[in-house]
This record gives structure tokens, sequence and C-alpha cells, in this order.
């Protein structure tokens, strides 16, 4: 009789954002008359800048004529793509990256649950606390936690490391020595961001403790200020020790076209054998390319015309943020987040839990937001708003709270 | 320190596919003024089909305004595209599945190798002989194969089911009870296909040793005969043991715009637990759904116009199979497959070995095809030609080979 994988039924009830449809399911069936507005979950809403409309329109072209039809793709993506993001992500910011370290992805959400697939069952993994649900769960799935205790929230084999208001909502070094640690900066759910000072020092950890990081960098468009690094390897030392995750949902709306890219430097080994070798392998047997139509799409993000046009969103959605940010403040809430990301984050305020003031804003404002408590155990009493609506939306919103 | 996977180290040398690139471009560079003939790899050639071309365009268009943008789709995929592959895949031929038993996919490859997620790693898969290298390669990363024997090419924990003239190219029910058999009807790379009665025996032989099996469908739309089920649910009993992958790439042409399925059906259950909720985690955490504009291309492939054009496009294919089928026995060779499949499957003459008659092909008729002995060993002795090139490079392939 075939069994099966037993570490599936260890994960803790259904996902943070179902729970969230259903309330707000339930609260819009009760009260249809009331119009809700939703900050909640990290979707964009502005529409494909015209640009990559135009490329998606001429690949697709390309691909109704047998000169110029295109089948497979070369498994680590096409050398257009990769040869623009060497030159616009990392040549430009004074890093060397090569071509062909490039894997080009469906997106970070597959590459950031699917890496643990190259590691050993036996490594510890150390995460942001609170942090994105599925570094954590995908590690879960492969066995890599331990047992799940439902009262504290937390895995037996995880290394949390808090981001609270103490910590300035950065983590500190664990005092656990970690094998894997994922970092995510600008930081999903919290807004925060560390310089590159205090990136460097994760990766000189690293390198002492024989850990790598896995790094997220899926928001590092929205990064306003100087000496916040927009790669890790900016840092020294980091193409011996890191992993980086790139996304192009948040830096040019593609969260329905999907895109992505993970880089793994060649000179990235364990005792010997290199990373990029056994993701290349992983790539050519469980994944086959993405669909050329939107490799062309990606291609003409880092067009002048394209880098101009999304950078307009980003600044659409920057101002959504500002505009949150100061109608809490306004509103005498304690408020981070939401100026090198898109996310702020918010303190409960009256000593609310997340859920309760979950209920108090759908109930009282007819705004839904996301709990911080579904990011992780130090994420109670924290709340998050994004940045993704409507400008007229977001204005609305703050005007209801500042109601309260 | 961290540790990687060792499991990959375990896996044999480079892909089949990389080595017979490596060759073609020697022999190339070597002869730069021969003309090759390349009917090796299973890429389609023809580009798609004008009413997916259409359905491209519009969907482009609609993620270029504010009020038809798409952000995140369904986690199991849209429901117009899920609606019409139960109306045609399945009603049509008297099979019952329901909309929320598809699961929406970037295609059958990574379906194929990520479905090992949600069984333990203590079970005994059960393949044929020769088989799509992803099944093997895909459970041997998870540490699901025991060791690899260069000799024999065959890992110690793997049931090989040969499929040879001697069978009839088609497996027999194996000595040893395996706990998931993966099945691909009709068959990569043999071209073979068995029929109802056949399949129905395969069904009730899981069901009584409590398997699972993995059914690949993935060309279901070349069946030309009678008799041959189109998917394995058409068989009794199979919702309780069996899951079935379909794919876009062969029926459609969409191997460069990348789109597939997997039906779990709600009643499959292992001591109670559905692996229809597995895979739904599975999906739900480590994938974020295919292209609005791609499953707007797939719904395009069930209108009227698109199954009559993409028709058009396997006829030609098949078209082509009769070609190699015909060229290939009046030059004396025995030939079997390119009936219900774009795959034609042949002895190599002269107790050649498959690699040396590859050798013997590009050399002295210029034309590339594929070892059988890369698809494992009892493929050795045997050669795949397949029916994707032009109809003009095809035809002047079966002259040069006549000619030898």
């Amino acid at each position: 009789m075939y069994k099966i994988n037993e570490n599936y039924l260890k994960l803790p009830g259904s996902y943070l954002f179902s729970m969230i449809g259903k309330k707000v399911n339930e609260y819009s069936k009760a009260h249809p008359e009331q119009e809700i507005i939703r900050l909640g979950i990290g979707d964009v809403t502005q529409p494909l800048a015209p640009v990559v409309i135009e490329a998606l329109h001429k690949a697709v072209d390309e691909m109704g004529k047998v000169e110029t039809f295109h089948g497979y793709a070369p498994e680590l993506g096409y050398e257009f793509l990769r040869q623009a993001i060497v030159e616009n992500d990392y040549k430009k910011r004074g890093v060397n990256i090569e071509v062909n370290e490039i894997f080009v992805s469906d997106g970070a959400k597959s590459d950031s649950g699917n890496i643990g697939d190259i590691f050993d069952i036996d490594n510890k993994i150390a995460v942001c606390d609170p942090v994105y649900p599925v570094y954590v769960d995908s590690n879960a799935m492969s066995g890599r936690t331990g047992s799940y205790d439902s009262e504290t929230e937390k895995w037996s084999e995880v290394i949390y490391m808090p981001c609270t208001e103490e910590t300035g909502f950065a983590p500190e070094l664990p005092k656990e020595e970690p094998d894997i640690i994922y970092l995510c900066f600008p930081n999903n759910p919290t807004g925060s961001t560390i310089n590159k000072t205090e990136l460097q020092k994760w990766v000189d950890y690293a390198l002492k403790v024989g850990a790598v990081i896995i790094y997220d960098a899926a928001y590092e468009a929205y990064i306003s200020e100087e000496d916040i690094p927009h790669s890790i390897f900016e840092c020294e030392g980091a193409k011996a020790c890191a992993i980086e995750l790139r996304s192009f949902s948040k830096n040019a709306g593609f969260t329905g076209t999907r895109l992505g890219f993970t880089v793994i430097p060649k000179e990235l080994k364990c005792n010997g054998v290199s990373l990029h070798s056994l993701w290349a392998r992983r790539h050519g047997t469980k994944f086959n390319g993405v669909p050329y139509i939107v490799q062309r799409a990606g291609e003409a993000v880092y067009s002048e015309e394209g880098k101009k046009q999304t950078k307009e969103q980003i600044a659409y959605y920057m101002n959504n943020a500002k505009v949150i940010r100061e109608g809490l403040k306004k509103a005498g809430y304690s408020v981070s987040g939401g100026i090198n990301a898109p996310y702020i984050w918010l303190k409960t305020p009256n000593n609310m839990t997340s859920w309760q003031f979950f209920d108090y804003l759908l109930e009282n404002a007819n705004v839904v937001g996301t709990p911080g408590s579904g990011f992780g155990p130090s994420g109670e009493g924290y709340f998050r708003l994004t940045s993704f609506g409507s400008y007229e939306n977001t204005v609305k919103a703050m005007e209801r709270i500042q109601k309260l």
C-alpha cells in the first residue's frame, strides 16, 4: 500500500488569506449595502505598462508564424532576458553577476517554495517572525521543521528571529546557529529594511557559521532611500553564501503574468559541490521554462520606456503608501514601513489582538487588512495594510479610519 | 554547516538531450556544408492556431486596462478553463470529473516532477523501461530510488517493467508489488498504446495491491484508433487509484507557451486522507498559477474553431508519422508506433547499439534521432524518430535513409 507524505498533515489549518476571504464574504453577505475597501492581499491593481503590452502583442504575433514560432525555451531562460537582468539589476549597481548565474522562473513563490529541494532534510532553518508563510510551510512539507505546537504557533525545529518594535522590526543574529537563513528585504509583511552595513553583518555571520542565506528581494524596486541594498550581492562575500530571489510581480505588476528569477553564483559551494549545478539539475528536471511571450514582456520592463513606465506605477503605489502612513499617524496609530516597501505595518490600538482589530476595522470602517499574527507569533498585536489599491480607495479608507 | 541533498549526486551524467546537442554541434562544426535534419527532440514546429493567437491578443489587451486587468489567478486555475476541460476532455467521453478536481499548471513536466512531493519517501515506484526520464530522476532526487548501478543503468529500488518487442512494447504486471506506478499512454518514447481492456487490468491491479497510478496522457490527442482510452478515468474504479496528467504542449503546440493540468479525483484517498487536499496544499504553497493570458489561450483550444484548427495541426504531424513509418519499412526497418502517437520506434539494424546507430545516421544521412538507450536499458537497440518536423524535411530525411 502506498503512503502519503505525512509531513503535510502536520501543517496548521487553512491559509491566512482563505480565512480573510471567508470573513469578508460573510460580512459582505450580512451587509450587502456596505462598500468594502480591500487593503489586505498584496496583489497589484494597475494594468501592465504600455511597453509591456506592446512586447506581448509582438511576441504573440511571432508565435503565430512558422518562421518565428518558439517551442521549448532554453532551460535557464532566454539569453535576451538574462542579459537585460544582468545589465540592469546587477552591473548598473556595480555587482558582477554572469548571465548563466540567472535562472528565469515563473515567480518567486515557486522558487522560494522549491529551493529547499536541493538541501538535505537535516538542516535547521532560521526565519524572521513575522514572515511570509511559504518559507516555513515549504520546509514543513519536506519534514525539516519538527513538530508544530498550536499553543505557541511554532515549529520545534525552526529558529524564529523576532522582528518587533523592540528590535526595530529587523532580526537580530540568532543565538542558535542555523544552517539556512531566510531573509526578505524590503520586508513582507513589516515593510522594514536594513542598510548595507547591517546586511553585511548577516553575510559575515553566514560565512562564519557555514550557513546559506536565501535572500528574497521581491520588493527591491520600492526602495526609495540611499544606502539600502537592492541585492545581497552588493555585500562583500555574499556570492559564497547567498541565493537571491527576484520577482516581476511587484516591480512591473506581473502577479497574473508570472515571471521571476533566482541568482545562484557559481562560487556558492557546499563541501566543493556547486549549488548552481544542483539547481540547474532541478530546474531541468522538474520545470520546463517560462512562456516565450512572458520572457519578451520581461525584457520590455528593462527598456528605457519600460523603466520609466514601471517607475510611474511604483510611484503611484508609494504615494498610496504615504497616504496610509500619514493617515494612520494622524489618527494616532503607531506605524512603520511604507518608505522602502509597499507595506505599512501598524500596532493595533487598545491592546486588541490582530484578529480583533481585523474584525473591528471590517465592521466599523469596512476596510480589509491582514492580521499580523497570520505571519507568525511575533506579528500578534500588529496589522498590515498594503498600498496596492487605487488612490481613491486608499484616501477613502484613511478617511474612514480617521473617523473611528 | 548546511548540507546539500546528496541524492542529487547519485544521478547519472548529463541529460540525454544535452549529449545529443553536443554530438550534433561537433558534427556540424566539422561539416558546415551538410544540412542536418532534426527528428530527435519532441518539440513542435507548427505555429499556434489562429484562434489561440486571437485569444492571446484579446487577453493581452485586457491586461493593459485597469478595468480588465488580472492579478493573481485563482489557485487551481480559472473556472472558464477548468469548465472547458471538464466538458471537452471528460464529459464528452462519458467521464464524470468535477471542475474542482482539475488543477491547472504550467505543464506536465512540472506536474510529473512535483507530484512525488505528496508521497512518502518510503514508496517503491514502478516504471516502464524505456521511459520518459523525469519520472525516475525526480524520484531519485527525493531519495526514493536507492542507489544507481552504472553497469546495469538501473536504480536498486525501482521496479522496471520492460517494454520490448517481446512484450509488444507494453508493460506486463510486475512480479514485485509497487506502491506508485507510472504509466504513459500513448507512450513516449515507444509510441505504443494499450486498449481499454488492458488499461482496466492495470486499474484492477492497482486497486488490488493498494498502488496509485500516475497516468501521463500528454499524447492522447494523437489517438486515431477506436478502443484506445483517452483518459484512465474511462476505466472503472480508476478514480480511487489514479492521478492523470495532461498537457497542451502536443495537442495545441504549447511547448513554448506552457499549460497543462492534473486531475485528482476527490475519492482518491490513502488511509482516509484525500490526495486532492494534499496536492491543493502543495499547489497553493509552492506555485502561484498560470498567466491569465495563457489560460485564455487554453480556453480557445476548446472552442469549435480551436478544435478544428488544432486537429489540423495533429493531422499534419500524423501525416509525417506515416511518412516516417512507411519510409522506414520500405528501407527494411522493423518499426512500431506512429499510429496513435507522434513517435516512431525502430529497431537498429545489424545489431548496432542505439548510440552507434545515432552516429551512423548523423554521419551518413545527416538525420538526428534519439537513441533508445537514453530512455532506459531496455531501450538499447532501439531508436526514436519524431513527427514534429516539417513535412518537407521529413520526406527528405526518409529519402536519405532509404539511400543508405
